[in-house]
């Protein structure tokens, strides 16, 4: 185990009826309160209206924020710090799934600083002190919820970048598994993906495989993910279903997955981040037609863990290790299918042409994340195994 | 699952080397430290000096309070609190193991009252606004350092009583696992079946065993705390195995495992309290001669869960799922066996006569822990099966 620090000061309520808590949660830190949300959909299913009484009664005064897509976009975000300074808020609260939160981190950052936000993601400011935030879950799928991570896409560029800062992690996250019984089967099974490729980031890239500790909270919680995707998918409003999926999620990127593993990579995200900065695809499906082709390809580096993967996390126990490895790597791509989640580019539509240019947009991330055994050889050839 | 508060600040600096930054973590919540500690040894290894020097180093003034006992004494806190008030300090620093950071814990909550501090312990008092608590860890064992749990035996009463607040997670808690090497077999052993307790108590005890995702992580923690207690029984200076016991035993009392599982008792630690009130017993000691018997009593309300564990832990596949459930408690009492841990009373020279005090005595904190299912003829019942 290598050395590590953690330090992960969110509060979670979980449950059934705990989005009245957010007024009082929020207006702990100041009353006048950016209420950053995405779509309709959120003010047809009432949440945002349980969230907007709460702050009103518990005496905030609310700007609103809305509008947040998927895969947030750097413009939008700009338009929410600009409100934010405007209005001198003192808190944001987000509303919504990932992107709604990592946007509303971006605000929070930006919001007191007097230069733009964009900067933080490329390396060359630093976090300092951020509005404080708080969030209502409404999707399982990318930890934003309990981590100190953000992904925005620079819509001039077309660059998505991710950044993290122990400033960014939410004051108070209210995850309520009934808030996510209208996310249909696509997205709910997109979410799972996300989350399984948050814990596969690390378990295959630790310079550090000594880590029992660690690999049996990953083990489980791939397990745990694919086993309440399953009954959420045969019932979308099974509770225990959607409750375990939600934790489960959430667990899969708060730091304690990676303490103790030393660095670790996060390579099928960069290499998402370019499908879905170019194209029109859903963060979990992009990963999901990536991760069995960037498993085949890591698996020729360190096969032991895919071995391991595979026994622990699949019981395939008969076999040389090899065969073992490439039966644990089947099985999963087999629970994609089963999902009817993407497994190859083709699926989504991206032609093998597109490759050199996923690859070149993919390489510039992986200069600021400092992933230089990542290059356009290396990625393309990921690529065509996809 | 059921509904849920997590929220756990504690820092944590885990690895080699890590002890130095005890002082300026320290020193963050104030200059003039109360420093707690144990008995002479921690002095002959060098990490008292270690860590006095790193608080002298950061400008600290240290008011000493050594002498801490294993099953920390109320007189002894008391004495800690005088000293804390006249010297008023304004942090408090724990080197030690779960003894010292408990009875540390006490003192902070004492310090800042003008009543006995007993009366947290009898819950005829709330804490408010404790003294900030910073730890350097000893001991893998009791999970202290990143709860907010103290236990604390009243030397004029015999009784062991624990008691959580919110505000007692300590600050930061540095865990090195080399300052563990000097932990002799028997300590390391009974600080792995502390561990595995804490675990059990909350797996076996939880009224909604539908927590697929905790129980996973609970079985890990479980196979953990052997394998590297194994690895540490074999080679004291395992840096590995000492790495992994120290985090494991972090891991199985921080909270998480707890999340979600409703109301849950601590029936084993209820009946171990009142044997090291009584008796000279090491508490992981006491805990080791009951398990196996409590678990064969529980296991006749809760066969199922037995059986899970069975196979999860301990890859018990065949036979009936009775036969199953008997087979992992059985093995994990050859396991305790196996690292020359007690397994019954009579190991730990306690005779059959003792055992209606025994349980005298623990109904008394059947009371104030609110577990009414655990009266005098119960618990008779399962230390006469210990």
């Amino acid at each position: 185990m290598q050395n590590f620090v953690f330090h992960n000061p969110t509060k979670i309520l979980f449950g059934k009826g705990t989005i009245p808590a957010i007024g009082p949660e929020t207006i702990a830190f100041g009353s006048k309160v950016l209420l950053v949300s995405g779509s309709g959909s959120l003010k047809r299913n009432g949440i945002y209206q349980q969230v907007s009484d709460s702050l009103l009664k518990a005496g905030a005064e609310i700007i609103e924020h809305p509008g947040v897509q998927s895969n947030p976009l750097l413009s939008h975000a700009r338009e929410g710090i600009e409100l934010a300074r405007k209005q001198k808020c003192q808190v944001v609260c987000a509303v919504g799934g990932g992107s709604v939160i990592d946007e509303a981190k971006a605000i929070c950052a930006g919001a007191v600083v007097n230069y733009d936000v964009w900067k933080f993601f490329t390396g060359k400011k630093s976090i300092t002190a951020p509005l404080p935030l708080t969030t209502v879950l409404t999707l399982a799928a990318s930890g934003s919820e309990m981590n100190s991570g953000m992904v925005i896409t620079n819509d001039e560029t077309r660059q998505k970048f991710g950044f993290a800062n122990k400033k960014l992690y939410p004051k108070t996250s209210i995850l309520d598994p009934e808030a996510t019984f209208t996310v249909p089967a696509d997205y709910t099974a997109y979410g799972a993906v996300d989350a399984i490729a948050h814990v596969l980031e690390f378990y295959f890239t630790t310079q550090d495989p000594a880590t029992p500790v660690q690999d049996r909270f990953m083990e489980g919680l791939v397990i745990n993910a694919m086993e309440s995707c399953n009954r959420v998918l045969a019932d979308l409003n099974d509770y225990q279903g959607r409750a375990d999926l939600m934790w489960t999620a959430t667990l899969a990127l708060n730091g304690l997955t990676a303490a103790g593993l030393g660095k670790v990579g996060f390579p099928m995200h960069l290499i998402e981040h370019s499908l879905s900065a170019l194209y029109d695809v859903h963060h979990g499906a992009g990963l999901s037609a990536i991760i069995p082709g960037w498993m085949r390809h890591q698996c020729q580096s360190t096969p032991q863990r895919f071995t391991q993967f595979a026994g622990r996390v699949f019981d395939c126990r008969s076999g040389s290790s090899e065969e073992r490895a490439r039966k644990g790597i089947d099985a999963l791509e087999e629970w994609f299918r089963k999902i009817d989640s993407p497994i190859s580019l083709a699926a989504l539509n991206i032609s093998r042409e597109a490759i050199p240019q996923i690859a070149e947009n993919a390489m510039a991330l992986a200069k600021v994340w400092r992933m230089p055994d990542y290059d356009g050889e290396r990625i393309q050839a990921i690529l065509a195994g996809c």
